[in-house]
């Protein structure tokens, strides 16, 4: 007999989390409850997910004993709470992006994650389990592209003009290109590429502060347009774009050139070209499944909220995730091995430093340097660490 | 009867010389002198162009009463001194691009051109003649856009390992993308959005530093590699990539995303999208003619040294010179107004302080602002201007 999935909690009730939620039950998993902030908005969630429990009480979910494992996607500052009380209750935890809004919070993250090794406890970077990505990774730790140069990267889709002022509106709550793009692209990097980066430059833009239904004295202070740049540490440079005016479908293109070829990701498509040769040459074929994407609820708005490319990773992730499970006699229990591709709150950590940086950059006009810290700041401006020196 | 053309002095041996010298033929201008540096380089061309007269004395061509227009190609550093005492001795001047290597050789240029406001001083900026480009300026000028916001560039090539130690090699000759690609992008910035920098920041990498043939104690030192940021003085920005480790042929998108709509030109060709529509249009069809190419001795090589879109806008441009100077009676007179989109000297000067911050900010890691002298630097550091204040 096949062993019983784990419950699922879901943390929640952004666009995304109608698509997890789609995306759980088609893998098989059991979605037993689901928390939102406003409790008449979760419980009409729910209802409309066909979701049992619904509360606005963290607590519920995490002591509920169905829930096995949780799934995180609300505003970045109410994560990181959420993920290590549940670590420190016993579930497995996977967290939407981005994860921030700062270093301190995805620290928090690390230090939860390292006191429960057993537990899973891994972001949800859908980019990491897109086909296309990976074969890409194996030609370059194949030697395919040579020696690494550049890492070119751009991103152009369309913002619909946001309906109502939230966290995806303000910069200090963690709203904006670079943090929902952006974190992404910049875990892609250093997931294709091996290196990280040391040092990184960025320019940040908010075009549209007002729109038909955000007026008056409120204005949007996230950024809808960043170029951001990345010397890495081993040589390699990187040049990011995330244009959110452009008219159109989502479309993205990651480039790495190398010594020998050169090897572009288009959407979920692989591209590459040797130096040497007269044509680019289609290397991996992958269209958008309109009736896949039809069966998760996505529409032309809402793959602005989970482009094709995340979205098809994000169903292989989860698909790993319940394999995981499938694996094990106990229904707590996982395969550890099959999550390595994905990442984890370290990762998220290092993504979330360089984000940082680029935002200081932004502000100070010149490069920053990434400095991933391990002490999180003390807790009280009178005792700080160290105070006992003198 | 119809006017007899001026006839024209070329400067330089370059691969474009050979390009520019078909061009004039082919608009019925007669070559009739070429100066090289070294003696017998310029007459091995001369006598393969079929150019009567050749030297490496600048003064015999500058002095050939038959020379009513010379057209420069040469090292950078060489250009300056050559347009300016062509300007004093009464002829047209015609610059290729880069000017540089710094603004004080274009400041040179600018009083001089100041001083003969009836001789034509102008820029050789293929793109200002290109028509996808005038019918995306035009559109621009209409409102098509509405509030201009974003300029984003980026051009993909491939440079052929180079053969020789030269200045294209050397950075402070005036060698790497950003002269040769980055300043016809940076004029044309202004040129289609009519704002200008302010301030900027570059990221500059020089990843092929040996090639088969240059090794052993010389290094090429110039750049073949670079992103750029400019802030522009109407609150719109600029982001330019330029990446000549792109094997394929020579690509370049031009996109300028305003609050209304977006407009691409991709290579010669014009696409536009406005907000509310599902698709991009083609705005303006203009393919490779490679009859036209063949003509003007285009092989797949020397593409990458006058890309398609710059060729064809430089053939509209010596057109327009032509029909500039058929206008007028006199030999050497021609028709101001025929040559106003043409890039002045004062244009050059503007773009040359840009590379110049935009080197500055690369060194720094800071972003420079943009400022344009007015005053050249005194020419001796024991007797300063203004010394005589004390």
């Amino acid at each position: 007999m096949r062993k019983m999935l784990p419950g699922i909690g879901v943390f929640g009730t952004s666009p995304s989390i109608r698509t997890f939620v789609a995306i759980l039950n088609s893998c098989g998993f059991r979605v037993v409850a689901l928390w939102g902030r406003v409790k008449a908005e979760a419980e009409q969630l729910a209802v409309e997910l066909n979701i049992p429990v619904s509360t606005d009480n963290v607590d519920e979910i995490l002591l509920n004993k169905d829930v096995d494992v949780i799934v995180i996607s609300c505003p970045p500052h109410m994560q990181s709470p959420i993920a290590v009380k549940a670590l420190g209750i016993g579930k497995h935890v996977l967290c939407g992006t981005p994860a921030g809004p700062t270093q301190v919070e995805s620290l928090k993250m690390v230090h939860a994650a390292g006191y429960y090794p057993k537990l899973a406890a891994r972001m949800i970077y859908g980019l990491r389990f897109l086909p296309t990505i990976n074969t890409m990774k194996q030609l370059i730790e194949e030697g395919f592209l040579g020696e690494l140069k550049i890492c070119e990267i751009r991103v152009h889709f369309w913002n619909y003009p946001k309906e109502k002022f939230d966290w995806t509106c303000d910069e200090i709550m963690g709203g904006g290109v670079l943090n929902s793009i952006g974190s992404n692209l910049i875990d892609i990097v250093t997931y294709l590429t091996s290196q990280k980066a040391i040092s990184v430059h960025g320019m940040l833009k908010t075009y549209t502060k007002q729109t038909e239904k955000i007026n008056g004295i409120r204005e949007i202070t996230s950024d809808d347009f960043c170029s951001f740049q990345l010397e890495l540490d081993y040589g390699a440079c990187a040049t990011v774009t995330i244009n959110s005016h452009m008219p159109g479908q989502f479309y993205q293109e990651i480039t790495v050139v190398g010594t020998k070829a050169r090897l572009t990701a288009k959407g979920a498509d692989l591209y590459g070209q040797k130096n040497d040769s007269r044509k680019e040459e289609l290397l991996h074929f992958d269209p958008i499944n309109f009736k896949e994407e039809e069966r998760y609820g996505v529409s032309e708005k809402t793959r602005s909220v989970i482009p094709t490319p995340y979205l098809k990773g994000i169903i292989r992730m989860m698909e790993n995730v319940k394999e995981a499970f499938d694996k094990e006699e106990e229904r707590q229990s996982y395969c550890q091995e099959m999550l390595e591709n994905a990442a984890t709150f370290e990762d998220s950590l290092y993504v979330q430093t360089v984000i940082d940086a680029i935002k200081a950059s932004n502000h100070t006009k010149e490069w920053e340097k990434v400095e991933v810290k391990n002490d999180e700041p003390a807790p009280s401006p009178i005792l700080p660490h160290g105070a006992s020196k003198t």
